[in-house]
């Protein structure tokens, strides 16, 4: 595949913190910076220590800025910890860590919304700043909070993600203001573009991080318009997350772990689906879903892996919106 | 002096920054720490960055904890700049110098302001943890807010002194909100308190730091109503200011910038004045006001000028007190 070339190509991405962060930094190798837009999840954010955090949109600035913390995949690499030290000597919370250089760009935000910009406004201004060549929006300017409701008590996300660190049982989730949330303009304006090759649901959590871009209203119906095909990357390689606590969610919730599984809950919204090679006996059952699959590498360890993964998807998605486009000219001549 | 002993007396010290916390600090070495109630100008607090900043406070807080930096007087000794560097790339505001460490007082400060706390409990709670002996209350719950009148337009007041660098000539000042704040209880009862030894105005810049603490209703009779001598020592000496603008901005407002000055200002709230050696040629004209004057060095450079000068100010104030409780006994007797 590396020989495609992808230069008019235009992809909108779903993607949620680390896992996903490592696909967009992958598309946006292979798309022109200009064609690229990540929606981001903010069902994580959070009010702590006076501070507006985004952990999602923080994870994609820093990988796409080059300024993440490789060993981590969240945070910067060029950290400093006097913040965290003193704010746990004044008593404050010190189960979320916050590095000095990510502090700024947390108080800067809540500055900025506090000044009244809006979440997308400041998330541009941010990005700019860090030099990030690709668009990230939020999937709302308004908030969305992601609880979840374990055996330990209904919990904002952060706290069942990171305080308790996905400890408690998950028993379910619920996605506080999204019936009342509104998508970002741009992000439903590019998913109506016909020019659009692929909409890339990327291998984050799906209950976690996707599921809340989409609970909000009018995303899940933009997506099932968009003419460009919807393919979604499977974030469970051989019955085991790739990273965080995904299977563990699924098994808690009922759910068989697998690439298989995964498939089932996005339905009739993707065309395609892609599989790690390990999981290629998933393929058929995946197929009979009625769905489009790829079975390549997905373990993304260097970037040359996010780069490969990157061509993978977008060379599927051109090969689906062939079949689409046949069988749409088919359906036209009434034959087929 | 140096043989006298302090152990019982009891002392409220009305302070501003810098000059004044060199002061607050001798006299916590001089008194029980139990035994000091220190009322810190809160005319300077301004919201920056998002954070709520208390610079008077906070420059307290660290004189009595040992963390200052002994280099300029604000600030931490052991600070690092991560914050700053990103914040300056982000493109925010950077004339307000906040290291790592500090960031993390304001932002624990802003918290538990927005949790709902008064700034004397958040003041309070974050002296306990930094190990500070001693009270600092902040003169009010209540914001007041100092503002400068200047040529360049009014400004409030950090802006004029750190972002404009006390360039613009002063024209006034007023005090937003003073009118309807409450002082400070613990101050006020403190003052009522028949044990009190002396009230101590430090050598903080009258017009800027003292007077904002004054302007809150009821502070000034307070003061007056005090049955302890009324002690201000000269924040100038030698017809300038021993640190920052408060020499020029008395030229700005047609005063002389000379200790006489400063004692004509604070006119019948003191009963004592500590005037520095270099300016004894100006004792017969500040006596001549009704106040006595104790003549002493008042720059303070090391630990042991700052003990020296609290236990110079303690014993005037001792002294004072013989003379007013011998005249108040003449008084009831019917003689003198």
């Amino acid at each position: 595949m590396s020989g495609d070339s992808f230069a008019d190509s235009r992809a909108v991405a779903f993607s949620g913190g680390v896992g996903g962060a490592k696909l967009v930094l992958g598309l946006s190798r292979v798309l022109s910076s200009e064609n690229l837009l990540v929606v981001a999840n903010t069902g994580d954010d959070f009010e702590h220590v006076g501070l507006h955090i985004c952990p999602d949109i923080d994870t994609l600035i820093y990988a796409l800025s080059g300024l993440a913390n490789p060993e981590t995949g969240w945070g910067r690499g060029d950290e400093t910890w006097g913040f965290m030290d003193t704010l746990r000597r004044l008593g404050g919370e010190d189960w979320f860590l916050l590095g000095d250089r990510d502090v700024a760009l947390h108080a800067r935000r809540t500055e900025l919304l506090k000044a009244g910009w809006g979440l997308d406004e400041v998330t541009r201004e941010i990005a700019r700043r860090l030099d990030v060549p690709v668009r990230i929006v939020p999937m709302s300017d308004d908030p969305v909070r992601t609880h979840v409701r374990t055996d330990a008590g209904e919990l904002e996300f952060q706290r069942y993600f990171v305080r308790e660190k996905a400890g408690p049982r998950v028993l379910g989730v619920r996605f506080v203001g999204a019936e009342s949330a509104r998508p970002n303009g741009d992000a439903l304006a590019w998913l109506a573009d016909p020019r659009l090759s692929a909409v890339v649901i990327c291998p984050s959590n799906p209950y976690l991080s996707i599921d809340p871009i989409l609970s909000v209203a009018g995303f899940r119906e933009a997506v099932g318009e968009a003419r460009a095909p919807v393919i979604a990357v499977s974030p469970i390689v051989g019955g085991a997350a790739v990273k965080g606590p995904t299977a563990k969610i699924m098994r808690e919730l009922g759910l068989e772990p697998s690439a298989l599984t995964v498939a089932r809950h996005y339905g009739g919204l993707i065309d395609g689906f892609v599989l790690d090679e390990r999981d290629s006996a998933l393929a058929q059952a995946v197929r009979e879903l009625g769905r489009a699959v790829r079975i390549c590498n997905t373990v993304m360890r260097g970037v040359d892996d996010k780069v490969g993964l990157a061509r993978q998807v977008m060379a599927f998605a051109h090969e689906i919106r062939g079949l689409l486009d046949a069988r749409r000219e088919r359906t036209r001549r009434g034959v087929g």
